[in-house]
């Protein structure tokens, strides 16, 4: 990695003195967004996808020194090294090769010895014989009954990215398989997967690269109770998402078969590799996996090719950036006008945040400048009745809008007050961005809305899983590249650790405890012994 | 309502020079966290409900002040004015009541001429032999089957907070009629809902004031569409939930029967009105609605009751003021370790957004200090494996974790690594409380984490209906008390209106389009042009 510290580069101190005129009322949106030719100007398109970011606090001269910024830092160039297999997770001396799971450009790409995209290959040729062979009742249950479900044991990223792109392909697509997701280990999570599946005909998936993970072995445990109160042989219920050489791909644990994920992907950037393609096959036919796969494509070849000013998840990168770290917005809202893209908010979350929510930079040097930003989201219009009042006379936070062209929704439709829903959805998300840009005075100051509150809206034509995936890799795009740019690492995360580390003495605790009703906590700190007094005890 | 100005109080002045010494590194968490005393000091308790502050950034000279500033800016006395139902939102000229829908103490409470006690005893009476005789079979569908499903169509404060106590709820009872919600003018949201239900077995549930929300009366439209596709009678298949008198409660709007809602209840406040009331009772049955509004008087009695200094929801709110007024953390996360508590954050979003998102105080005065913070979350341990790296190494924001200290399901469960995973899920919970405020050097600074990140824990003793009215009563407590000591109004929203205002006017271009495919939308500035051109080209 070829790293220029973003702290002491030009067009930072020019963006810094630049943002001085930004941030008092100088500068505001209500001027700008009547000009004629400004959405031509601050927007991006290609195919089907578009960017407009023609309600952001910027002009030309901001955006033309964001574009120096990423120049300068070398972002195309260390993206390319990404996707070429070098080494861009610095701190854990691994490549970051999502990209790779849905390349249909290369044949091959070698990684040390591996040939990752025929490694890739083989894992997707799996996934698309085992599908059909379940969709076509050759594999069954051990009493011989088809499955109907199957539950995803995974947590994190193998969990909250195949949950989106699984929610929104519903809607279009009528499952062939049920998906459940069983996360937590939280036993009352257990407790209504259980109650909404019916033991012979559903199928397991556990994913776990390290097969350690403890919640998801914790709900392993609980699987294969539940299987042998059944009189049901996990052999026959049980497919496994892991590391080659992982406990999981032991054949001696029995199960209905391994499909690797490889070190060289990230969890939160794994769903176009078996963590997410197994289950959204079983679901929606290994035939929709691959056509999420080449929207995903299209949009790396985008990110990868497009020049620096046509690039557009590096420019929202840059959008991202600017008002982080120089508009001191702390947080951003993803707002998909589109009930089907409801998880999206809670996979970019976890994508952006772990990513992004870093103390040093890739070389190790303590950041003195905001890493990344709190995301969050609803779908509108429902977040307008819920924290909306904030956006338009709380404090200030970028809001991203996102609209679909075409729903999916095609039957018999009401008008009310003269329009369809759908175009009611618009017109709303049309006036929300207004809203934000232009504000109202008004001599009721409780009625006064300050205006100049910057959004974005990105455009698909329709939920197709081409779409789905473009959208899938624009936010991995733009994370990494937001990374890239203020030279931090977007492929680890240690902060999670210590967590672990102290969780661990906990569970000890209570093991000796549950070994011995007799043992106390007296060697514990006050508040840790009565928090354990009290799961012990069973009240407060 | 008596105010004295947030910013000019004595005690605000104290606290601003004592945040000084909090903001750099001379008070650091994990001095304190160890101490004998600090869990005994800084936490509260009644009946089965814990609050435990003792990892917030405080000590007994700032908790001190926070006391002196909510009885400078008499608080309390505030409340009670609230209570007793005297305009206490006074932009609208309003009482706030939503306590008296649950008021077991008195038997009336005069309102004008009205004996709002009385009045919301007789809708609860009426939701109760509603509730009985659908259950019972004496009221079904115009086909003569019984109901089977309930369609919720009402969007913000009445959608989010019945969609948090139902989905609680329904961990520990199964329901009798299965919620489903429909807020969203999504014509996809309709799509998914109508895929749910049979129509002949369909009841649904419309919930609006004034019966004039847009996005619910579009819904409507569509499910009176369903209705007639089907022949089906609406006087058979729709209920209502609204003002005396608006559309909806006219009897020649045929509909089964209408339940008041009272404009002295704002819309996020008004889970425990009829909006709630009447699809609980459908779903668990009212007996299960009563018990909910008992837990909820419990903390309504002790939040109007208590001392400042044992008063839980007054000191939560005076924790957050001290936490996004002095130290400027710019949001907050709640996280359940509870799956059945999944959308309770999303209903304090618009809850505390909504309230303390404001631009003014009461009485109309600019506000130089920030108001509210920005609420997100999910459930853990899910959270910990999503942004929980941003929480323990990105910028700090405080997080207020909620355990329950006896799960739900309580079948066979599995043993790993020694533990139950309601343990291991228990153990994670405390460890990233500790992990949060003690932090870890470490040489390596990608593995350093400077702890001193303040986070409360909330306990309860079990997920049972009065257990969760109470968790909602305390948050709506919380609110209001911190817009009474901030000085604001938390029951108005006007700034959702000119978002109104502007999509009404997109409307009507979009209406004259649709009757004249010839108009063009020349007169539009080039931004809503591009857009509604788009929507009626159907493609990018």
């Amino acid at each position: 990695m070829e790293l220029k510290l973003f702290s002491t580069s030009k067009a930072v101190q020019n963006l810094k003195h630049l943002s001085k005129t930004f941030q008092d009322k100088n500068f505001h949106l209500k001027n700008l967004t009547q000009k004629k030719d400004r959405l031509e100007n601050f927007s991006l398109k290609i195919d089907e996808f578009f960017y407009d970011f023609s309600k952001q606090r910027v002009n030309d001269i901001v955006t033309n020194e964001l574009f120096n910024l990423a120049k300068e830092t070398r972002a195309k160039a260390n993206f390319s090294k990404m996707v070429t297999g070098q080494i861009v997770n610095v701190t854990e001396n691994r490549a970051a090769l999502h990209t790779a799971t849905r390349d249909f450009t290369h044949d091959h790409l070698l990684l040390d010895d591996l040939d990752v995209i025929s490694e890739i290959n083989r894992v997707n040729k799996q996934i698309k014989l085992f599908s059909k062979k379940v969709h076509n009742n050759e594999i069954k249950g051990s009493t011989g009954k088809s499955f109907a479900d199957a539950v995803v044991i995974g947590i994190g990223g193998s969990y909250l990215g195949c949950e989106f792109v699984s929610t929104a392909l519903k809607h279009s697509i009528d499952p062939l398989i049920n998906l459940h997701f069983l996360p937590n280990v939280d036993i009352d999570n257990f407790g209504q997967v259980i109650k909404a599946i019916d033991p012979e005909t559903c199928l397991w998936i556990v994913i776990s690269k390290s097969y350690t993970t403890t919640e998801t072995l914790a709900n392993l445990n609980q699987a294969l109770l539940v299987l042998k109160n059944h009189h049901l042989d996990p052999l026959k219920h049980l497919v496994t998402v892991t590391a080659k050489g992982s406990p999981g791909d032991d054949a001696s644990n029995s199960s209905l078969g391994s499909f690797h994920m490889f070190d060289f992907i990230g969890g939160r950037y794994s769903v176009s590799s078996a963590v997410g393609g197994l289950a959204l096959s079983l679901a929606f036919g290994f035939d929709i996996f691959n056509r999420f796969l080449k929207g995903c494509h299209a949009m790396d070849s985008h990110a990868l090719n497009a020049p620096e000013e046509k690039n557009i998840p590096l420019t929202a990168a840059l959008i991202s950036i600017w008002n982080s770290n120089f508009l001191h917005y702390p947080a951003q809202a993803i707002i998909p006008y589109c009930s089907a893209l409801s998880r999206l908010a809670p996979h970019v979350q976890q994508l952006y945040m772990e990513s992004l929510g870093k103390g040093v930079t890739s070389d190790g040097q303590v950041l003195e400048n905001q890493t990344g930003v709190i995301i969050f989201g609803e779908p509108g219009t429902n977040a307008q009745h819920s924290f909306f009042q904030f956006a338009h006379q709380g404090s200030v936070f970028p809001i991203e809008f996102i609209g679909v062209v075409k729903p999916v929704y095609n039957k018999d439709q009401a008008v009310s007050k003269g329009v369809y829903n759908h175009q009611e959805l618009w017109a709303n998300m049309i006036a929300q961005g207004q809203a934000l840009a232009m504000g109202k005075d008004n001599d009721n100051k409780a009625r006064y809305c300050t205006g100049n509150r910057p959004s974005s809206t990105i455009l698909i034509n329709e939920l197709t899983p081409e779409s789905i995936g473009m959208l899938l890799a624009f936010y991995e795009a733009r994370t990494v590249y937001e990374g890239f740019i203020l030279g931090l690492n977007p492929f680890d995360q240690f902060g999670v650790e210590l967590g672990k580390v102290l969780a661990s003495d906990i569970r000890d605790q209570i093991r000796e405890k549950n070994k011995d009703k007799n043992n106390e906590f007296n060697s514990l700190d006050p508040t840790t012994k009565f928090y354990l007094d009290t799961l012990f005890k069973g009240s407060l």
